[in-house]
């Protein structure tokens, strides 16, 4: 849930005049996302987003995000399309900040999804999964294994403020989280329910790619395991986890050390939600007007994780 | 901008079992108004917005809320219209919170209006308080002048914290703007720049009823003044004040009493922001997600209300 730059409209209408896409008529800012500032706006043309990217996205990251997503969309996955400037760019600047017009999307998140809707989930990540194989950026992970151990040592003792006993959870996490060697492309990385759109049981549209990066496929699996198969008490809900693995392997053959992998990967996964939430709670800018997350429940997933043994206990 | 509570979807979806608007397509908290958390809701039948009242916003007021904007939209004022339920009710619960749906105006809010638009402004605050004449209802002004005091008391020496002097400032204040009697009826009572929607220079909209009450006409156009005719250095725009009140006087007469009373009324409102203002900024709470707004712009207006000797002075 984020504005963190509030954009007047004349401002607005100066970075329009850039663009071929007519005059406003409706402008607002929308709760969406954590990491940046997102307007609605209506043109006689269409609806678009205007995201403004605030500090954690870097403006030299922008032609990989912006391209990837443009890359998609040629390729028929429902995410949003960047409008091209009159000069061509991609993005431009409002409020001193890089900004982007994107094509809006119909659907709704979910809270709480159905088996159908993981399976409609997983289905949408092997299809970026393949979309992505020709996309010829690439972009490290920059919360991968190693960004782990950094935070870890970052947040150190601290994390007993939280919750006490998470710093030796997080220490026996990271011993236990070394992901394997395994097939590597573009990955989402944050395919959580807040960024998949529904009309109905359908996919509409899937969004938020400012993780996205070069990493193994089966550990963007294994994030989305996390976050659409535990129920509101946070139990794993293995009829979720079946249909989320079966809609992906319509789409993309899982290799033996992938699934294999699965356990490993699932705990490195729920470590990394749990080490952001909680680098963001004990710095959190009150200004930012943003609600952090609470770190507990992948804490949660995390305990659950280190007990398994095989990805059979996934549903797979 | 505000987003108090979040909704789920599927807590949406129960709340519009008891409506006939159809199936949502889209839905997103969105940042407008300080006081209630709202969210745009598209379905096949229309736009809308969902309000959920936050503490404030007593749910005994909101039958003379709704029925106003009702009874203003019946006599084509272009304010929101509260969408009934199959049961005829106007509002029901959203997360254990009172909620109306109310129809979406298109239309933009201006940072920094033109003369045009202050005659815009000017006609529609006219054209309300015509319409709410035969409006049944009451609802006294909950922060009229005996609530000044009694803000003044409660921020105390604490307003020289946020800039030294106020303290005398608004002591000086409370003594100069004890209004006189004058002709009242419905008023809106905020309306802002951000309360007034657009389409080029025509409105499209007026929003935010939820301070509106039983009080003199003038003082609302006092407030009018405050908002519309200081501009970005906050200086007063006597051009901006001459289209104001040309605007207004084309709907609606102004009485010789009233007149004389605008530089005791602009004191009164200028003083009435400056104590909200500086009362929301001293107990700020932080998860809120609301950035407090600040109080110096209306301590600097009250300093030019107090020297201002007749109405002429505004353009009048």
């Amino acid at each position: 849930m984020a504005v963190y730059t509030d954009v007047p409209f004349e401002e607005l209408e100066r970075f329009l005049t850039q663009y071929d896409i007519g005059e406003p008529t409706s402008f607002k800012g929308i709760a969406e996302g954590v990491e940046n500032s997102n307007y609605f706006l209506r043109t006689a043309s269409g609806a678009y987003i205007l995201t403004l990217y605030e500090k954690r996205v870097r403006a030299k990251d922008l032609p990989f995000f912006l391209g990837l997503m443009d890359h998609l969309a040629a390729k028929r996955i429902p995410c949003p399309l960047p409008v091209g400037r009159k000069d061509g760019a991609l993005f431009g600047s409002v409020c001193g900040r890089p900004a982007a017009l994107l094509t809006f999307l119909n659907g709704v998140s979910l809270r709480e999804p159905e088996p159908v809707h993981c399976a409609a989930a997983g289905a949408a990540l092997a299809a970026i999964h393949d979309a992505g194989e020709d996309f010829k950026s690439m972009r490290p992970n920059a919360l991968g294994y190693e960004a782990w151990k950094t935070l870890g040592v970052q947040i150190g003792p601290r994390a007993d403020e939280i919750e006490p006993g998470l710093t030796a959870l997080i220490e026996l996490a990271i011993d236990q989280s070394k992901p394997p060697a395994l097939p590597v492309g573009l990955i989402h990385a944050d395919l959580f329910p807040d960024n998949v759109l529904f009309t109905g049981s359908k996919i509409s549209g899937v969004i938020d790619f400012y993780f996205a990066c070069t990493d193994a496929f089966a550990y963007d699996l294994a994030v989305l395991l996390n976050a659409w198969c535990f129920d509101g008490k946070g139990h794993f809900d293995v009829r979720r986890g079946k249909s989320l693995f079966a809609g992906y392997r319509r789409r993309r053959e899982l290799a033996k050390e992938e699934i294999d992998a699965l356990p490993v990967l699932a705990r490195g996964a729920a470590l990394r939600f749990l080490l952001t939430r909680l680098y963001d709670l004990l710095h959190h800018d009150a200004r930012a007007l943003v609600r952090p997350k609470d770190p507990r429940e992948f804490a949660s997933r995390l305990r659950f994780h280190l007990k398994v043994r095989d990805a059979a206990e996934y549903g797979l």
